[in-house]
C-alpha cells in the first residue's frame, strides 16, 4: 500500500497546545486587569483511579495556564443531595468562575440532578440541560468539552461539513448527543447510531465524517470506512485503543485522529478556554 | 396495482378524538374536585389569517373538551419586550395552567426570547429550551405537540422503532429537532436531513420510517420511499397537500398519514391533553 493511501493524522496535541496558550494569555490579562485570576472548581465523588487521574491532569493544565483550581474531594458515600448542595454553593461563590463535576459519579448519584445544580454561566464543561439546548439551537453558551474539541479539530483541518453526511456512533448526554447537534448546526446531515442500530457497518460506510463515541474498543473497522472519509475517534480504552481500529481505518480515511493525541487533549483545552471565557464574563473584562 | 400494495392510512382524526375525549373526562374530574376548570392562555401577535384560524380552532376544541381558554390578541406592532411581559405575567397567573404562543410571530419578534418567558410547568406546547432538553434526555416534561402527536400515532399503529432507521426531513426547533430526539429515545437510528443535505432521495430510500417536516410541498416522492416504510407527513400546504407526494408514496409505503386527517389533528389533541395534565399538576389533583 502506497503512502498516499495512509490518512493524515489530526494532531490534537498541537492544536490543544495552541488553544491553551491563548487561554493562558487571556488568563494573564484578566489577572492583570482585575487582580483576580480565573478559577475552576473541580468536584470529585469517591476515589475512582481514572477519575482521580483525570482531575489531576486537568488541574495541572490549569496551573500551567495561570488558572487557579479549587478541588473538592467528596467521599464515595456522598448523597445526591449533598453533592447538589456543594454545587449550588459553588454556583453562588463569586470566587469560582467555572465548575467541573468529574463523572461518572457512581451509580448512587443522580448525575442529572447534580449537573443541573451548576449555574449556566459557570457550566464550562457544558453538561447542563440548558447548555445542551443552547448547542441544539445554535445559541451562545458553553459547549460540551469533547464535542467542542471535535468541532475545533474539524475546523482546523478545514473539513467541509455543509451537506456532508456525518455519522455519530453513540448517544450519550455529554458526547454523542451534543456532537450531533453541533454537526447539524454546521449543516451536516447527521445520523445517530447506537447499540440498538440494526446495521451499523452499512450506515458508517455512507459517512463522510464518522465520530466514534460509543465506548467500545475497535468497534469501527477499516472496512466500515468510506474511502476518503474523516474519522474522529472519541473513545479511549487501556493500551491506547480507541473506538476505531486505527491500523485498518487509516488505510481508508483521508483524515483520522490518533489515540492518544487526537480528541483527548482537545477536551481539556476546551475546558480551559471556557473557564477563562467564563471568568472574563463574570469579571466584566473583555476576552478572546 | 393491487389493493394490497396500497398503504394503510394512519387515522389521526380518530386517535385525536379519543385523546381529546380522555382529556375531557380528566378536565371534568379536575373541575369537579377543585372547582376550577383547566385554562389555556392563547397569545397571538398580529392578524395573520392562518394563525387566526389555528388559534380559533384550538380554542373551539378546548371549549368542547371543558377547557377554558383566555385569548390575548396583541397588535402586530407588539415588541419582543412587550410580548415577553405578557408571557411572564401569564406564567405567574395562577388561573392559567397552560400557555400557547401561536407562531410564527413575525420577523420583528425574537421568538426564542418569547418562548423562554413561558414557565416550564405551563409549556404545554413544548417550545421552551427546557422542554427540548427534557425530550432529548428522556425526562418527564411536556413534548412539542406535533412531535408528540407523531409519536402517539406511531405507537397506536404498533410501529416498532428500536433499531429501525428513522429519517427526519427538517430540523426546525419545534418539529424536526424534537421529533428526532423522541425517535432516538425509542431506540431508532435517527438521521436528520434538511435543505443542505446532498442526496436527500438516497437517504430517504434507506428509511424504515420517514418523517417529512420540511415545509416544501410534495418534496418526498413515491420513488424515494423504501417499499414497506412508514411515512409520516407533518407538512401542510394549501389544497390539502403535504410534504409527501401522497398518491405515489402510498403505493410503496406500508403505513402513511393522510393530509388532512393524519398529523394535523394529533397536534391539537396533544395540546389539549397536556393542558389538562398541567392543570392537574398545578391544582394538585391526580390525572390520567
Amino acid at each position: 500500500m502506497s503512502q498516499s493511501q495512509i490518512a493524515q493524522l489530526m494532531d490534537g496535541t498541537s492544536l490543544a497546545r495552541r488553544i491553551v496558550e491563548e487561554a493562558a494569555v487571556t488568563a494573564a490579562n484578566i489577572s492583570r486587569r482585575t487582580g483576580t485570576s480565573p478559577c475552576l472548581a473541580t468536584v470529585l465523588v469517591g476515589e475512582d483511579p481514572a477519575s482521580v487521574t483525570y482531575v489531576r491532569m486537568k488541574r495541572a493544565r490549569c496551573a500551567k495556564a495561570g488558572i487557579r483550581s479549587r478541588h473538592f474531594a467528596l467521599p464515595a458515600a456522598t448523597t445526591t443531595a449533598e453533592l447538589v448542595d456543594t454545587l449550588t454553593d459553588l454556583s453562588g461563590d463569586p470566587d469560582v468562575h467555572g465548575i467541573l463535576l468529574q463523572h461518572p459519579c457512581g451509580p448512587h448519584i443522580d448525575e442529572r440532578a447534580a449537573f443541573e445544580a451548576i449555574a449556566p454561566e459557570k457550566d464550562v464543561d457544558g453538561v447542563t440541560m440548558r447548555s445542551f439546548a443552547e448547542m441544539s439551537f445554535s445559541r451562545p453558551g458553553f459547549v460540551s468539552c469533547t464535542p467542542g474539541g471535535i468541532m475545533r479539530l474539524l475546523a482546523e483541518y478545514d473539513v467541509d461539513l455543509a451537506g456532508r453526511h456525518a455519522v455519530v456512533v453513540g448517544r450519550s448526554a455529554i458526547l454523542g448527543k451534543p456532537v450531533g447537534v453541533l454537526l447539524l448546526a454546521k449543516d451536516a446531515t447527521v445520523t445517530y447510531c447506537h447499540s440498538r442500530t440494526a446495521d451499523l457497518s452499512a450506515i458508517v460506510r455512507e459517512a463522510d465524517v464518522v465520530v466514534a463515541a460509543v465506548g467500545r474498543p475497535r468497534l469501527i473497522r477499516g472496512a466500515d470506512i468510506k474511502p476518503g472519509a474523516v474519522v474522529i475517534d472519541a473513545g479511549y480504552h487501556p493500551g491506547n485503543v480507541g473506538d476505531v481500529d486505527f491500523d485498518t481505518a487509516r488505510t481508508r480515511a483521508r483524515l483520522i485522529t490518533p489515540v492518544p493525541g487526537g480528541v483527548g487533549p482537545m477536551t481539556i483545552a476546551v475546558l480551559l478556554a471556557q473557564t477563562v471565557q467564563a471568568a472574563a464574563e463574570q469579571l466584566g473584562t473583555e476576552h478572546r
